[in-house]
């Protein structure tokens, strides 16, 4: 049986994050619900993501797998699931047909997130619910610099949220990248895996430093203290985008 | 009694357009009760705009003005309205005191507009209501080579609404420019003013250029032509953003 790679976009918005949950809808079970449609006379697949998005949180490239019988081509997988998984906010990029071993979450090497902050006094209707909208004027040099302490190999209990589900709060983060945009501050980073709501709580806590109230000293103070009680707020679900999974 | 000038942004969906209607709720309408709010104790005023955006049109710099009775701060003005006119997905990004004989749509010398088409075959779940998407791969150069043939004084018959109301089809086209951006083709136009529908039936009828059905010279005599008939057909409101204002 042959197994598909598919590279995924969507809308987090309303939706209970990637995986199945009992209490709303989730991105696995529209993509089940959509090849169960494209194939219907097979028992339905389960699909496979790389990283688990929360609530709200968005991707332009989660990656996924799942195995399928008959003898779709890799862009007739694609164009069904795009088909059929209307009208909800998910959209498949690319299906590519993989080595049956592949597996999207464990041979990832890298994931690549971007946190966008809309930097502005006045709403923004047009980007509702997919930007954090901070009216108070950020500086992005501070925020870099700042940033640049968390680089590197780390106990990150200070940025991991209480339900993590780790086994260890070590982790290894290779870049962390901040940079204005327009009217927009981007806050983008890359790890081998990230803990239960690590990218937020790193831009709730750099969003201190913008605003002139932490110092880069302080950010260092608050990894070394080890506990979630000396970090900043936690940021919105809505800003955050998965980018990329690297393999 | 003080005039004021406001800059404005809007998502245009689900909206009957800039100008009050019967048949739904309007983005002058959404303005005027958002004044009546923050200044209750007088007639609410009327607010006018420079251009009347169709039902579903966007804008990232429409231009508006009124008089308000009081003493209100240019600043005031723009949190008060932002703040009176949530839910409605309108934002005024600027407001300044002007001359009391300053009209927003007699003195306009320019108006601005961007046309956002995602050119690629999947659907794109987080641009949904904001670009035309058009799964058929388009040849941006060759649609802003032909689209030249429209820049400069001319009968514009041919890309005019049936129900426009100006006194003339002839206008004149300072510039039209077509670019690639990333999965994005944007068609920005300037003109001191346009006619009905007038941007999004050049839009459609380039659309025939980039697909490689039409040439520039069909371009060209189709503007010649003086004749609804002989266009292209209307590009979808959603894909249009009035973006600049010039006085």
């Amino acid at each position: 049986m042959p197994r598909y790679k598919i590279t995924i976009e969507y809308d987090g918005t309303g939706l209970v994050g990637w995986q199945r949950q009992d209490n709303g809808f989730s991105v696995q079970q529209a993509l089940e619900q959509a090849l169960a449609k494209l194939s219907p006379r097979e028992e339905p697949p389960v699909v496979y993501g790389a990283g688990r998005t929360d609530a709200g949180v968005h991707a332009l490239g989660q990656v996924a797998h799942f195995d399928l019988k008959g003898d779709y081509t890799a862009d007739k997988v694609r164009d069904g699931i795009n088909y059929h998984i209307r009208p909800n906010k998910v959209s498949v990029l690319k299906a590519e047909v993989v080595d049956e071993e592949f597996n999207s979450r464990f041979d990832a090497n890298e994931r690549a997130y971007l946190y966008r902050i809309l930097n502005r006094r006045p709403p923004a209707p047009l980007k509702q619910g997919q930007v954090w909208e901070v009216k108070v004027p950020l500086d992005a040099t501070a925020m870099h610099e700042a940033a640049q302490v968390l680089v590197g190999n780390h106990d990150f209990t200070t940025f991991r949220a209480s339900v993590c589900q780790a086994q260890s709060p070590v982790k290894t983060l290779d870049m962390i990248n901040i940079t204005e945009e327009g009217e927009e501050i981007h806050v983008r980073v890359r790890a081998r895996s990230f803990l239960h709501h690590q990218v937020r709580n790193i831009v709730g806590t750099l969003k201190l430093v913008g605003e002139g109230n932490w110092t880069k000293e302080d950010v260092k103070n608050a990894l070394e203290a080890k506990n979630r009680i000396a970090g900043g707020p936690t940021a919105p679900a809505y800003g955050l985008y998965l980018t990329e999974v690297v393999y």
